[in-house]
């Protein structure tokens, strides 16, 4: 019953806009929030938006815990009605997230490894096929997995820190961003800025990203909650509904891709992870990190 | 005997370029003009260029009528020799099109339905896939269907009048444009402005639509008709045979898709616009529009 | 053992950044040249860095003499494990490379068409498929072919010296260019700006190509060298495997496209330029270049 090549991105049925939520019912508590481990989440029924910030220390690594967390969290969001956006955002200083955690890639079983790489597939496919409104309020670095998350969300807000950066950095690690990180950078900023900027593994910063279309907007510190908070009000003046269909319109294709390649998407990246070769690299880099810190 | 992957677009043999008006045949008078209820057409043979001009009152909507007398009168100059290019515009102030005619999808038989999207289909199908030159001289709003028009054409000029709007606005009636609406979009304005224009159902103001790639030009009002004649020259230069294959080259993929989808894309509009929740919404929205006016 | 999608582009093994020139082996010159009549080859071992030197007075025309060079030539750096980038320039004043020979499209055999069509294909296989990093300085005019061969590169750089231009202009000399060429262009400057400059020809003064995103920078005559190497030493900082996988990621699709129909392709050639119409319009278009040399 949707357009052609529409169908709704999740399993909830759509819900229409401010009106979903006058729907009979018992009574709702203004603002409700539950916390994991690496995960707070705020929803404030009023505006019908959750606030969801990341508090893994301490750089918000991705590690399986998070990413299972993080996929619990973003399903009760999706099938709770009282909610329609989602803000993303740190509650660590400096850093948004710092990506993949490379301890899970490393030194680890193959079962290891598949069951993390199935776990990443898990974050994306739901956070780009979310059917809610999603806003990045990028306030730290934000490299790699990261940067997919920020490119993940419907709309990207940045503080313009100079110390801050952005971007798939992969190649400077000496791995390979996999096809889905590609085909979602490449529908923000464009083929030929995706080629350069992973072929580099560049992170930009936020007047660089702001530029290349990375993010849309770039705020003083003290600004970014209350940009996240009008954004996401103009994006929840439209109907959920044509919203949503659109929104799935947009992104079914690249979505697509990954269901269709899913399991072989996981056997290459096993393959491509316990090679000695990029075990060494990586074993290196983490060196690399731990002597920085000290 | 064409590049591959490059096939004319339509059925009329390629003219070539000024040599194609020096064949012998009866003296032809330097302008012709016809005119149908909603469309008026001027065809300059001097210069080989038609300006057709939309007059249906109010607001230049999409009606059946006017949809079918733009097939009738694009196809009339498709087939015309004396014909190289059409510059499309509005002989009513400040609107150019107000997109489809919502009267046509509110309160009609499926069968209805389904005749005046293939209408619809069929306005894009010429308009897109035209051999001949195309340029919107866009003289006011142009909301939804009206912005498909100004995008199928090769080359989009607006008056800077600050009133003036123009976007794929769908979302904000709580319906979905098409995906060919989409696809067109996409080829224009890329992935990234796209989604997010789409998914807000934006009208861009003349500047921001410049600054988008939505329009090519901005002009002064009294400068458009001089800025589409010297536009238009400018793409008359180059030979007809190539600047076709070429633009056949660049549309075939989205034309095809809409093609091999069709029938399925009549049912997917009809069963969409035929439920409750989209006809109270455009009964809502034409409510709101008589209170406007009112 | 790749990630999904990502196999290596050419048949030679990766080598491993820097790592990969610090083997044993046999000790090496700092510097080895090669030439043949068309094209200059000096290889730099300290940086691992060749430059190709365009040199076939008066235009640096693409012959089928000088595209088997230049295929030569590439192969052999291509598996030269000293070598891990390439820079493309002209040794003739003011021009780059005046694109395809069009004496080699006029007035020959089938057969000759068909031989010099598989050379064309397989030197934009070659260079855009190249596991190296490719930098063209672009120190002259450069049409058509010779734009092909910039849009081919990793990066681009153009002396901003306002009688240059570049550009696909095949559609100011009544041909088209092939799909691969417009794909390429595509993935350089996006749908919109393609379809425009394809479909009027467009040679751009380098101001103009610089803003299309057609160049990446533009520098001062006496810059240019000195910034290509510079730019050559940002990309080969990165781990070669990592760039080389990112790459392939980024063009299998294209390539693979080509790959694909190449018979077809050539055939296509053959029957487009064999048109007696075609071949008119060439010899008027040399006819026109003699005229303005004398």
């Amino acid at each position: 019953l949707c357009p052609p090549g529409v169908l709704p991105l999740c399993r909830r049925p759509p819900a229409w806009g401010r009106a979903a939520r006058q729907r009979p019912g018992p009574p709702l508590a203004p603002c409700r929030a539950f916390s994991n481990n690496k995960i707070l989440v705020e929803l404030d029924e009023s505006s019908g938006v959750a606030m969801m910030k990341f508090k893994s220390p301490p750089v918000n690594s991705l590690s399986l815990d998070f990413l299972t967390e993080f996929c619990i969290s973003l399903e009760k969001l999706e099938n709770d009605r009282a909610c329609r956006g989602v803000i993303f955002t740190s509650a660590i200083p400096k850093i948004f997230s710092s990506g993949l955690d490379i301890t899970e890639m490393c030194g680890k079983s193959t079962e290891h490894y598949a069951e993390f790489w199935r776990a990443v597939q898990e974050m994306w496919l739901r956070l780009y096929g979310s059917n809610m409104v999603t806003v990045a309020a990028i306030n730290g670095s934000s490299p790699a997995g990261g940067c997919l998350i920020a490119l993940s969300c419907d709309y990207r807000i940045m503080m313009e820190n100079p110390k801050f950066s952005i971007g798939l950095n992969e190649a400077q690690l000496g791995i390979v961003a996999p096809f889905w990180f590609k085909d979602t950078f490449v529908n923000v900023v464009g083929h030929r800025v995706a080629e350069r900027s992973l072929q580099l593994g560049s992170l930009h910063p936020p007047p660089e990203a702001h530029k290349l279309g990375l993010v849309d907007e770039l705020v003083p510190e003290e600004k970014l909650q209350e940009k996240a908070a009008a954004v996401m009000a103009q994006w929840l003046a439209l109907p959920d509904h044509a919203r949503q269909l659109t929104k799935s319109m947009m992104r079914k294709a690249v979505l697509d891709r990954l269901v269709a390649h899913r399991e072989e998407d996981i056997q290459n990246f096993v393959s491509f992870i316990s090679k000695e070769s990029i075990q060494k690299s990586l074993r290196m880099y983490m060196e690399m990190l731990k002597k920085k810190k000290s």
